[in-house]
């Protein structure tokens, strides 16, 4: 079984996304292709890093994540092949994997510079549709990644915050926002290990505050600002039944603090 | 061929879609998985409920339907397997199968308590991915349902308000609201069956009235209200080529007769 | 391998889409189903057609592209099966067809009268669920086109308003508008083929001019305006790292001109 996903700012619905579709079944017609999301803001290589990050760990191994967020398109910027892992990558080398190399670092990497993995005839402006997806159809046909060129030991670093730990505080970042208004931080369970599991715990984000860390929505009752280990392993923000994000206000970037 | 279906309100192109169907890929590589629809409204366990009435028995037979509107996800609600008809389904004890179970009877249903069928660690906050997902994807591959749990001869009931039919005088509501803007209502087909075939027959939403139920849209000109049976087998009021919902200004909920 | 694609006007996420994808999985089970796009402006048959003559050609040869935007539901219109190149169609006969049959003559063409290759129980208001999602499927295993119903050699043409190409001087339109604000033109590269390579072409679109044509959107600084081919072939208005469509806040139908 060859699975690929898709991760770009194409908007939710674009026929772009369609065009990617043909390039990999036209190479493999059997490869399933799972759609992430296709709605990274425009440009906004930082989100798309994050939702690789969030979002891809646990598909099968061997899964060909492609990820299309690529303002440099028909630059000389290049495009990698990279494994993180047991899952492998192909993006644009401009921060979009730096996600990852946060977390973990990356395995074997090339850059892709072996036209006959390409299609035919390449446009200046949708390598997504005509280097990056069939690369990743040859792929996950088990040509060898080695295949597709150069072995890379570098990759663009998007300049990320680090998180701040220290006996007593925890100071991280909103990193993303979810459909539910979620907002979800860059403060993982391992870093919270130390705090107490009560409510002298208390985590501030611009002028609001709550206490404690729940272990699910349905802990509170509906409209309280709750703290919680989402789903990914981060640390959130939530109110129960409601958009934190409508309610506060805020933007990935804001920083949060957990002190105790 | 094992079909899968999810209906949830993450949001259109959510990446938590993307997480569900990561889970049942690594359990059934093969499993072939359709999207309903992932834009019931946040928490509406009611329009959830309505749409898996409405758009999920037409499938191959022993299809699974996957629904994940779970606002108590994480507390004790339970989480149920159920047939209706030759469907199967898989949703949170909250409601969300009492759309279908209005208009037939369950069939064999059972608590999903095995935990043999999750994922080996269930977050607190994303019960789809790690429990009804991998559930699913088990019995797509032909384990019996009742090895998922104990049966169960119960279920969670929202207050849905019942169709009055009288002689001349059907008093219903709508039901929801498709992406036209057509106003779908819980009034059948059949209980139109006394209605005279000619335009004696009254419809009445809000202070809105038409007269006679049309076969199609092109029936009447463009900007004309008319009562129509849809294509779901509900009566449904309809602005020609444009949008009930915004012309007349109502929600689902709002009553509707129909008198002769 | 059997591929079918879906372009509708049913708004992105909608249920009606499942339903049509239900019809085709009755029949053929492993049918491969891709979503083109579901957001073509409800009963905008122009940018269907538009998006058909874009987004298809690439798919594997023989792929079946049913297309559903039908305000004439259930009135006596045609339904077309027809072949432009080494791809498929199916869709209503009011015009959807005419942009692929601006850029080449149709092959094959039948009008689905056949019955036999329906679903036994055909509403007035959902033939994409009922007539062309089963048709499709029906192809898909092998079933002749000739079998669809009667062999046909006329199609409703859109008015489409064609491009003047004079020595000197290319005059078109604005065509359709992508999710990153480009303004796709009809003018082909083609037709430019006689023009300087230099900034002494001008293009003007409104009262908006830009000089030369560029290879790609990161020739050019952020915020400029800048013409260049797509991805599609044709000429493009685009504003680096931004909307066009919101900074010029133009639309399709605006007329653009080529000039040197």
């Amino acid at each position: 079984m060859s699975f690929i996903t898709l991760t770009t700012d194409f908007g939710a619905d674009s026929p772009y996304v369609a065009a990617m579709k043909a390039s990999i079944l036209a190479i493999n017609p059997a490869a399933t292709i799972v759609d992430i999301t296709h709605s990274i803001p425009p440009q906004d290589v930082r989100q798309g890093a994050v939702v690789l990050q969030q979002f891809t760990s646990r598909f099968p191994a061997g899964t060909i994540h492609v990820a299309v967020v690529d303002p440099g398109v028909g630059s000389d910027r290049a495009i990698l092949y990279a494994e993180f892992g047991d899952q492998r990558y192909i993006a644009p080398d401009n921060g979009l994997l730096s996600g990852l190399a946060r977390h973990s670092a990356p395995g074997r990497m090339h850059a892709l510079r072996n036209a006959a993995y390409w299609m035919p005839d390449v446009s200046a402006t949708f390598h997504g549709r005509d280097i990056m997806a069939p690369a990743a159809a040859h792929l996950s046909l088990a040509v060898d990644p080695e295949e597709l060129g150069p072995a890379q030991t570098e990759w663009m670093r998007l300049p990320w915050q680090e998180v701040h730990v220290v006996p007593g505080k925890i100071e991280g970042a909103i990193q993303s926002i979810d459909s539910f208004g979620n907002l979800v931080t860059d403060i993982t369970a391992d870093m919270l290990a130390a705090a107490p599991k009560d409510d002298s715990v208390r985590i501030l984000c611009d002028d609001h505050e709550t206490f404690g860390i729940w272990g699910t929505y349905a802990d509170q009752p509906p409209m309280t600002l709750i703290a919680l280990i989402g789903s990914s392993g981060f640390l959130e923000l939530s109110i129960v039944n409601d958009s934190a994000e409508m309610m506060l206000g805020v933007k990935p970037g804001v920083g949060i603090s957990v002190t105790w």
